[in-house]
This record gives structure tokens, C-alpha cells and sequence, in this order.
């Protein structure tokens, strides 16, 4: 670990940027029709994804899968439904099986949340990065308390 | 799973109560640490919790743990040590390590929560109720999509 403790100009994220709940599912078809039956939850928003440009602990590998959103109060909940490629998201279903895999962050500068995190010691597990600067990584902060953060930077266009 | 739909009037929590999320850690002090230098989280408050008359799948076993609460946001975060008893966090701990245990909802009446959530066909894995009506209940949501749901009803004097 890093000896530097960053002050509020040198941190990663803004703690009151917490934006996302990632869950890994089996199946998000099941998983919606489960939450919103008993739970009430949604309006859900399906997308498929695909990243072809994606990197897995610092090596090309691009993966696609499906994804739905709703919100719980002010929080987006993503569920993660794997399709193909290797992912971190595999890893935990194959290792943890299915539940809350990540918290992430909206940052500005994804470029920069990068940079600082690696200034503080912390690998990109996962990433993507658009060519608007919009993009996302994955740090490996989950060796103490077991919680992976995400560093979100959201495209213009997509809000 | 029960066949019914609730209605807003049925629902068990209220999605926009969302409030907490609970992460089981080996180490509170560690992972403090680790949050404050790193990342910038805090102020923690630090409680020691004694449950005596908790329940675990509706059989009375008390516990006793320690706690560290935060804020992300207007959500708080709950850091979850064992101490002794048996818990679901120490099934979570065993069976898939350090993580994101259990997302939490305010419920103004714990009781009639329970209630909308048998009639769901959940139950309640883990229970603590005080004389003034706080307290908490985990539930099974975790069968599909792996994710544990609490009910938390505040007590009047703990805010």
C-alpha cells in the first residue's frame, strides 16, 4: 500500500459520487421478473453491451454481455449477466456465485481517477474507455474488506 | 414464490427507502484504515452490538459483533466483524469471503414488513426486534440474483 495519504485534492473519487450497485446474476430475465413481482422494483432498462476494446488486468480482452438498470432512491442498481468473453464478473459467479459485486463512483476524469488510483497503488482490473473520455474501470480495492470500487465517467450523450 | 402481485399498498419496503449497504469484513480496524488513507471515507462511528435475543431461520441465537458506520452519499455503509454467535454474516464470511453482504430498506413498521414478506413467501434468515419496535430483519432474497434484503425500522431514540 501507498504511504500518501491523499487529501481531498489528490482522491480517487468523490466518496459523495457513490452512483452504482453492481450485481451479478445468472440471469436477468429471472432476476427482473423475481424483483418486480415480490419487490416492486424498476422500471427496468435492458441493454446489451459490448466491449470490444475492454482490458482485463491490463490486457486486451473484450467481452460482451447483457445489462439492465433501475434505481433504488437515488442509486443505480446494475445487474451483470455474463455473454461472452473473460471478465472479472465471470470470476466472482464462478468463485462467490451470484450477489453485489461492485460500488462504483461517477468521476469527471475517468483519465484522471485512473491515474491517482495507480499513484495510490491500486491496479484497473477491468476497463473500457470510449473515445469521448466516457468509460469505466474496475480497481482491485478489494484486498482489505473485499469491496471492488468502479470508477465511472459517464458519455455526454448518454448521460 | 407466491403467485400474488403487490400493489404499492403490499410491498414490503418501499424501493426509495433504500439506506444502507452492509459489507462483511475480516478486520474493522483494518479496513477503516485502509478506506480513510485510500480513499478519504469517513468520519466512521465505531459500535460494539449485542443481540441476545436475535434469531437465525427463527430459532432464538443471540450475537454479539462490532460495527463501523459511514456515508457514501445519503447512503450509509455498514462494516459487519463477527464476534461471537451464529450469524448469517459468518455464513457469507466462510462461504464466499470479505463483501457485499446485504442491501438495506427503512421500513416505519418492522412488523407488518414481515408480515407483506411471509405473505411473499420470504423469510426472515436473521431478526433482532427491540420493546420500542426497532430493529431488523434479513430475508432469503438471495435465492435468485444472490442478494440479501434487510428491513430496518429505527428506533425512536437512535434516529
Amino acid at each position: 500500500m501507498n504511504e500518501q495519504k491523499p487529501g481531498r485534492e489528490n482522491e480517487i473519487f468523490p466518496p459523495s459520487g457513490f452512483c452504482q450497485v453492481g450485481i451479478v446474476v445468472k440471469s436477468i430475465d429471472e432476476t427482473i421478473k423475481y424483483y418486480e413481482k415480490v419487490f416492486g422494483f424498476g422500471p427496468f432498462e435492458i441493454r446489451e453491451v459490448d466491449y470490444p476494446n475492454a482490458t482485463y488486468y491490463g490486457e486486451p480482452a473484450g467481452y460482451r454481455g447483457k445489462r439492465a438498470f433501475f434505481y433504488l432512491g437515488p442509486i443505480q442498481v446494475e445487474l451483470i449477466e455474463l455473454k461472452d468473453g473473460k471478465t472479472i464478473h465471470e470470476g466472482f459467479l464462478k468463485e462467490k456465485g451470484e450477489g453485489i459485486h461492485h460500488i462504483a463512483f461517477q468521476v469527471k476524469n475517468l483519465e484522471e481517477g485512473k491515474r491517482k488510483a495507480k499513484k495510490a497503488g491500486l491496479k484497473v482490473i477491468q476497463g473500457f474507455a470510449r473515445p469521448d473520455g466516457g468509460g469505466f474501470a474496475y480497481l482491485d480495492s478489494d484486498k482489505i474488506g473485499g469491496v471492488v470500487f468502479e470508477l465511472i465517467q459517464r458519455s455526454p450523450e448518454k448521460g
